[in-house]
């Protein structure tokens, strides 16, 4: 029987590139760190590979560093690895060009990050990726958690095999952070991929002082072209190399890769060209349009590196007249993004597409995590529709500097009725996440639900916003894109519903959950008028309960996470109540057992009390409140910041159209100050009775409001 | 009048680079460093640049760091710029997508290096650039050591006005080190092409306490895609900026350029696109087929990024059908190299040119200075010829493995008869090329003489070969590659004639001088039997001195330079005798006069006796010869160092297939025995009677043949 397992894309990566390495050289950067963390904490654990060895991890200085140590392990016979992203990829840059032109068998496995340009971004692009295609590693591409765990043993396979090192990558935080699904490669058959043949080849080419042998001369003009032209036949042979270890992996799991995977109508004639999590929101979307008889389709791009042009035009439809190449980077300067260029090379390669003449366009989507939606996928596929579509588009944004943007409907959906989504507002810290993905877990379990989680931090971490979005439902989860129509939504924390707009994503008729200081026959009025109405218009039943005095009550302190987990189960009906409620109970166990059994016992209350706090809201016919929305900003504050950094503080970023950006990531400083998150449930007030002037309160506070002098105590006379 | 001067590539960029900036942050690389050691020392010097300022130059610990300290100089406002190559370039890329994406004027010199891969290269190609195309830098191309000179202030006033940061680039070696003649630009005319309005812009966007503002933020998915898309604009204006400062110069100065510059006829229909000093080579050839009615034609590309395909094509005359796109780089698994892909785009793009439906053909040349001909032009002009010309080619190897190579007609020259030729082969550090080069600067006096020289070195540095070709001529001189049909050769070694084929560059007729220990009259039975015969039938001139003998009765002691520079203006009839040695006695003058009166009149006694000491050798009509050429490496040397290494050595490494090289940069080590190099003029010997045991002799000699063994004495006894 098939092991599944709920995971994310670092985890799924990581398991298998521990198990077929000997060392991995790692030096951590978001969002690749869990792989490096997972892979340290594993081998202190004493976990081996499938060689019953425990793999040296060695956490070097910088990139660079660890570069220079996985060359170095590579040429001492090592199987090596390094889990990176953005500008610590491309501070392996010299050394990549070093192993690549060496031929030494490697996996890099990378969650794809933008680079820092106008501002940095620890969020997901492939600019890293496309910067280092240059250095002669092959590209893999996994567009899921599912092709995370699989792409992450067929570059091994393939490495091994070819000598030819790859970077394997998939999208950072989209893929590498999303929990889903997946079947789990066994130890046995990642061991029948790994030809140990081929790993005793790599070792014997290692630099040994018993037959030794000097790599890395200098080359002058008379010889280094046609050293340079030597690897011609490993490249030429790898496309074919890829597809019998995916051939080999469809045989031992039943799934099925190619180069290109073409997903849509036989006869579409439009079609999209896709990497990356992106293709598979697009062909969630065009599937949607297939049963709605409209025949087109999407290519994704699997191997990207070394570019299979004929394996691209076969996966094509014939039938494809209109062709839109969407490319997730950008190189200012170039005539077009790469992706885009290597498929009209492609075409330009063949006489036969050459008479068929496609129109081939290409569009820029989703940088830096940008997000990327059937609704946009839709937008690419109608422009493909026009007699002239555009080029060079973007689609996500609104470019109202240089026109670019394609418009898009926002409330085209494709999901489907029988998959639930839900959506929990947190606070950083506050246990919603680890909640969610413990509810996660409990719904994984059953064969027959599939199930999907994304988390949306911002980067104050620790008393900001989180934002879990869930899906389940019976098929295989591939909406790469958050949640923005969900049947049920928790809102951990009162204050949100006046800063934000939470009831966004609830869908008619969702189910509203709210943790309130206000009981159920008070709270209506404490309700922004905003809020009351957009209750009322799209019919949401409304659940509180003031979860910080049941936890309190029980015990706990402010972790109010078990209780909101428990009020989400009971709530959303996913499953029978009481099983939810054992299955919370086994899991409360499971997760602080090892802090004792009072512990335990604390948190199996909180559970049972739950549900008498847990109360309905009557929904009065009209919306009446005196509540407004509070401003994120005084309305004293700066133009730039009400209009700009304001809109962002209320979540409403996304909106804010290219013009409203700096051309060159110039900011106003001292802009702190404007931002109240207003997150405190208590304000501390200060007793000079108690005071002993120690002065830490000036330290700690963040804001600087408290301020401290020093005077002689002559001056306090006066 | 305009100052014409004669120079190299790194110092007509660095003249202009040094005097448009106030910092040089520099961590220098071949063969970029002599920029920044120029820098470094006209600042030691005091130089000042147009504003009266003595610009500061910080040398760091990297290139890493050199590109830190630049980004801070131009956020403090200071115009600032590096010179860099190969790997330090790499190492710049984190900081240049952030100096991009802010907006920085500012420009780096690169002499464009190859990138160690199998193995490194110190030599020019353009891996370097092409690696960090993406980076949004602009991307300027000096084809000719003019172009380097005007480009860098082409650059200079386009970022200054763009706000686009710049890459100045030229080719390693071939355009860095090669000596030109050019025309200078003043002062005044850099002072006209900088605006200062725009300096003191980049001055005022300066961090600044008096008015702080933030740059470098963090930015999330909600505004980073809008953010990065702020600068199209700029981008869309560049081309068009550097059309017009191309314009500015040409009024300034009468020297024209555009975006891309066409030569050949107006008709031609098939037509080569390539980027730096190529593109003279095929301007050279494609003149020269011209001339001979064959309607070809060649577009030199000059801004790389941002790529203008409109430009391009207007460029292109209409009635190309079959162009061939040459990269001077390597990327192993792209369905193209850079430069074919830009074309392909460009062509995509247009509906024109589309219907014209050229058939466009990309070929790789020139990795690592390999020689790139007027005869390899001609081989792709003739390939393009072809109903089907081979796609992805290679052009200046012999690819037996891939099979990529296009055969070319190495007899095939385009060069003028009124171009005079020479080449010299010398030791390391024993003043040939000094010699060299000083010839040319006296040469390069007359303003109606245009003089070219090159100078090949191999990596060993002092003690090994070095070759100078030398051009003189009475128009500008195009030739980019080296002399091979030289009508004037000098040998400054006896051994040379029976290590390598000096004699291979001779031209029939020419004239050969022979550093010789043996007279006139003895020397014919000294020469190996090839090269008698290659005298006899090229019937050569052949000339000796033994200037080591002049030079010790002149008190020089080994400095045998000025005799054989004296010999070369004797032999070559290019200036009048008299009139020649005069000037090289004031250059005598110039050179020594600091060494004291002494120095200088014996070198002017040396001049005054070497041409006694110069004779006429007699050449019998047949050879008869007994000496055979030497072997570079002995019979009972392996298989791999007779074959391979030892090509090398004879400086037939060019003659090398694919197939000869090692595929991963793997070699045999200790191979340094069989390379025995002969070059001491005595050998010594060991005087028991003198020697002290001091073991000094132990310590210096490079290959460990003199050992010693400390032992008791008591053990001597026996």
């Amino acid at each position: 029987m098939t092991d599944r397992k709920v995971l994310d894309g670092n985890s799924a990566a990581a398991h298998v590139a521990y198990r077929v390495n000997d060392v991995c050289a790692i030096y951590p950067i978001t969002p690749s760190s869990p792989m490096a963390e997972l892979a340290d904490q594993w081998s202190a654990e004493g976990r081996t590979n499938i060689w019953g060895d425990v793999p040296q991890v060695v956490e070097m200085q910088s990139e660079g560093g660890a570069a220079g140590a996985i060359h170095g392990a590579l040429q001492g016979g090592a199987l090596t690895t390094t889990f990176t992203a953005s500008q610590g990829l491309l501070l392996m840059m010299p050394n990549m060009y070093k192993i690549a032109g060496e031929l030494t068998p490697a996996v890099f496995h990378v969650a794809a990050r933008s680079l820092a340009a106008q501002g940095l971004s620890i969020f997901g692009d492939h600019q890293d990726v496309m910067a280092v295609r240059t250095t002669g590693f092959a590209q893999l591409c996994s567009a899921s958690v599912q092709m995370a765990h699989d792409f992450a043993l067929i570059a091994q396979a393939a490495t091994l095999e070819s000598r030819v090192p790859f970077i394997h990558f998939f999208d950072g935080f989209r893929t590498s952070h999303e929990l889903n699904k997946i079947e789990m490669l066994s130890d046995s058959q990642i061991r029948s991929m790994i030809d140990l043949e081929q790993v005793l080849a790599h070792r014997r080419r290692a630099l040994n002082p018993n037959h030794p042998v000097i790599r890395g001369t200098a080359q002058n003009p008379d010889v280094y072209f046609q050293a340079r032209e030597t690897v011609n036949p490993f490249y030429a042979n790898l496309a074919g190399i890829v597809s019998d270890k995916m051939a080999q992996l469809e045989k031992l799991t039943g799934r099925g890769y190619r180069l290109f995977d073409y997903f849509g109508a036989p006869d579409a004639e439009r079609v999209i060209v896709i990497m990356g999590s992106g293709a598979e929101t697009a062909r969630e979307t065009v599937e949607y349009l297939n049963d709605a008889d409209d025949p087109v389709g999407v290519v994704r791009v699997n191997l990207f590196r070394p570019f299979d042009g004929t394996a691209l035009l076969n996966a094509l439809p014939e039938t494809a007249r209109s062709i839109a190449v969407l490319d997730r980077t950008k190189e200012p300067g170039a005539p077009c993004d790469p992706l885009h260029a290597d498929v009209l090379a492609a075409i330009a390669d063949s006489p036969e597409w050459q008479r068929r003449a496609p129109r081939v366009v290409g569009g820029r989507y989703g940088l830096s995590s940008k997000e990327f939606t059937p609704a946009m996928v839709k937008a690419v596929l109608d422009e493909l529709d026009r007699k002239a579509p555009r080029n060079r588009f973007t689609i996500g944004i609104r470019d109202d500097v240089s026109g670019t943007s394609l418009d898009y409907d926002p409330t085209f959906r494709t999901e489907s009725e029988d998959v639930l989504r839900a959506v929990f507002y947190g606070l950083g810290a506050d246990g919603t996440v680890g909640a969610n993905k413990n509810s996660i877990k409990i719904l994984g379990e059953d064969p027959s639900r599939e199930v999907q989680a994304y988390f949306v931090y911002d980067s104050k971490k620790s008393g900001s916003r989180t934002v879990s979005h869930l899906r389940f439902g019976p098929r295989p989860i591939r909406s790469a894109y958050l949640v923005d129509s969900a049947g049920f939504v928790g809102c951990h924390k009162f204050d949100f519903l006046s800063q934000i707009d939470v009831l966004g994503v609830a869908a008619p008729g969702a189910t509203l959950l709210l943790n309130s200081p206000h009981a159920a026959d008070e709270v209506w009025d404490k309700l922004p008028r905003k809020v009351q109405e957009e209750i009322i218009d799209k019919d949401l039943s409304v659940h509180v309960i003031d979860a910080g005095a049941v936890a309190r009550e029980a015990g706990l302190g402010g972790r109010t996470n078990t209780i909101m987990q428990t009020c989400f189960f009971a709530l959303s009906g996913v499953l029978p109540k009481a099983d939810a409620i054992q299955r919370i109970k086994q899991s409360i166990t499971a997760t602080y057992g090892a802090k004792g059994e009072e512990v335990v016992a604390r948190n199996h209350a909180a559970v049972d009390q739950t549900l008498a706090h847990l109360k309905p809201v009557k929904i009065p016919a009209k919306a009446y409140g005196k509540v407004a929305m509070s401003d994120p900003v005084p309305a004293e504050a700066p133009e730039f910041v009400r209009s700009v950094t304001g809109l962002m503080l209320a979540g409403r970023g996304d909106e804010l159209p290219v013009s409203a950006l700096p051309v060159d990531g110039t900011w106003p400083s001292g802009t702190t100050r404007w931002e109240k998150r207003g997150i405190a449930e208590f304000v501390p007030e200060w007793d000079p009775e108690l005071c002993i002037q120690c002065g830490n309160c000036v330290m700690v506070c963040p804001h600087a409001v408290i301020r401290s002098k020093l005077v002689p105590e002559s001056s306090l006379a006066e």
